[in-house]
């Protein structure tokens, strides 16, 4: 018996995420299998799923899918699919090691996966040593998602010319986003006026690895040719830093019941935004002593948070990047009506980055 | 102009780690070449060349090559060697990642990377701020490790049926390898006189990861058939898990200045080894309840570090490891006589299972 036919049309959003999401629950399901036969621990699977099905856009998923239209993609589509799934199991990856070095407890509004595997492992361990055993085993559960990630593409039944076009791709996305985190991790804690560090971290960390790679490696699985790839950077470079800059945002002034995550973090970590790298620069002498002096200071108290928070929007800096945010998606719009990209997916990139960038308190 | 013919017998360990240490310089340079073409921080290259290049016995490639070697494989050397270059890389990765768990300062007689890393970003930070960067960017050097291991066997120009013949083989060797590191991280701390659970670490961090699945690698390379594989399998696993006590021997009993390790941190860090759990077995009330007393204690002195060595040795439990060794590697070596192994290839078998196995203090 064959499998019945699969059609996701371009901007079919709903079925991307289903059938995403299908095929990781699918994969977790044989890799619980797999480990219960061989007495292997159920944690790591259950864990892993609970943070991946526990929500999440799956903007990387409809970028490959939307790169695949754009290249006028027709055979195959369940293929493009497990690429996508694959795509999001590294994204899991990145973030469970992000919020192991990020110190962060929350995230989708549920513990992290670092702070679950700890509390379940307390019993009979000083707090230090449970700790670090969750560290330990987030370190490990997102190694595996790393590799569960490689499997889900090695296991796709891709063509050797759809796999060879990928793969460089993929290794380029990886070095680039684990780069761009290097950056990032280095900067933390103490954040200076620097504008173009924080704009290459950007750049790294979210523009190529979060819209532009993914665009590319749907595309190239349809064969796209190198005119289109280009046309597609030209979008998804500025999408990508609009999406990010927006981050910054939310970081300091999103409704953590609305974000899912906290908002004294990035003031408590000293986070090298370009956001706060603006308000240095902008600001007064005294104000930019009483910042530095918040910034990175890991007891700030809600009442410290609000006086820092005023002091950036004193400085002009939210509105500034909320101005570059409004540039970068204009010129994204300029080159959308400028390329090679056929209108009839338009509409879908148009819809994505919008859902990357828009306000959301 | 073609490149020189390259011929390495079977044996020639001194060829495979010349070879394996060019492929790993040559690719590491042109890393750096890349990171200053884009402003990325130099330290990442290296602080991993310092950690590649600064020693390792290459037992990974020597038994990739060994097992292309076992399977009669003829044409296509350099790409193999690629390949060993790769799993060179990838337990480059592990090992980053397995010290930062382990909470070790030094391994292969330097500083660990994530040791290194605080240590150098250490101006305006609180030690503890250094520590958790340092821990948080050797993730990082881990990954991007394991990124770049990849690529290497990407870029290892293999053919089609090559490499989707080794792609399931490096999958499940990272499966294995990571749910064996999970299961070792989590009995840590905890021993027990549970000898069974302290075998399923060895079989599956160890015995597959380290002699298998290489062997398999190589095999499958030159197109080894299922027999051949079979074969393998009965040599590799009693020689891997005889490997891995060894290890546990010296971890406990080893010279610092001979191992290039210190001989405190399986007694500090309460590791759950065959060697402990049967000494946790075999000991009497009083003698137990002292050992527990010293496992998994971080301050754990020399003087009280002599007397659990002092206990371990009453109870027994290192002769009978010692014997486990004698007859694994009596297993391994009936396994090579009986097989369908040709007899050529025989003694580069032999020779590896010695230096894996030997004792050293």
């Amino acid at each position: 018996m064959t499998a019945p036919t699969l059609v996701v049309e371009p901007g079919d959003f709903t079925a991307v995420r289903e059938q995403t999401n299908l095929i990781l629950e699918e994969y977790l399901d044989r890799k619980a299998t797999a480990a219960a036969a061989h007495r292997m621990p159920a944690e790591v699977v259950e864990t892993l799923r609970g943070f991946l099905l526990a929500g999440g856009k799956r903007l990387r998923p409809l970028l490959c899918m939307t790169g695949w239209h754009v290249a006028d993609g027709q055979k195959g589509i369940r293929r493009v699919l497990r690429v996508a799934a694959a795509l999001e199991m590294f994204h899991a990856f990145a973030l469970i090691h992000d919020d192991i070095m990020d110190h962060s407890h929350t995230r989708r509004g549920r513990a992290t996966v670092h702070r679950i595997i700890a509390t379940r492992h307390a019993h009979g361990r000083s707090p230090t040593a449970a700790d670090q055993l969750g560290a330990g085993a987030a370190i490990l559960i997102g190694d595996l998602a790393l590799a569960w990630s490689d499997e889900l593409l090695h296991t796709a039944g891709l063509t050797h010319r759809q796999l060879t076009g990928i793969l460089p791709l993929i290794d380029a996305m990886r070095t680039e986003v684990m780069y761009g985190q290097y950056l990032d991790l280095t900067a933390t804690g103490q954040p200076t006026d620097d504008v173009q560090l924080a704009l290459a971290v950007i750049r790294y960390k979210t523009a190529k690895y979060t819209v532009e790679r993914l665009l590319h490696i749907g595309a190239a699985l349809a064969g796209a040719n190198r005119e289109l790839r280009t046309a597609l950077s030209a979008f998804a470079l500025p999408i990508g830093e609009a999406f990010q800059l927006r981050d910054d945002l939310l970081g300091i002034y999103g409704t953590p019941t609305a974000t899912g995550k906290p908002n004294l973090d990035d003031l408590r970590d000293g986070k090298h935004t370009t956001l706060i790298a603006l308000a240095l620069q902008r600001a007064s002498r005294a104000q930019a002593a009483q910042l530095r002096q918040f910034l990175g200071c890991p007891q700030l108290t809600d009442d410290q948070a609000d006086i820092a928070r005023n002091i950036i929007t004193a400085t002009g800096a939210p509105d500034m990047v909320e101005q570059m945010i409004q540039d970068r998606c204009r010129q994204a719009e300029q080159a959308l009506t400028r390329s090679p990209i056929p209108t009839a997916t338009a509409p879908a990139l148009r819809e994505l980055a919008r859902s990357a960038t828009r306000r959301s308190t």
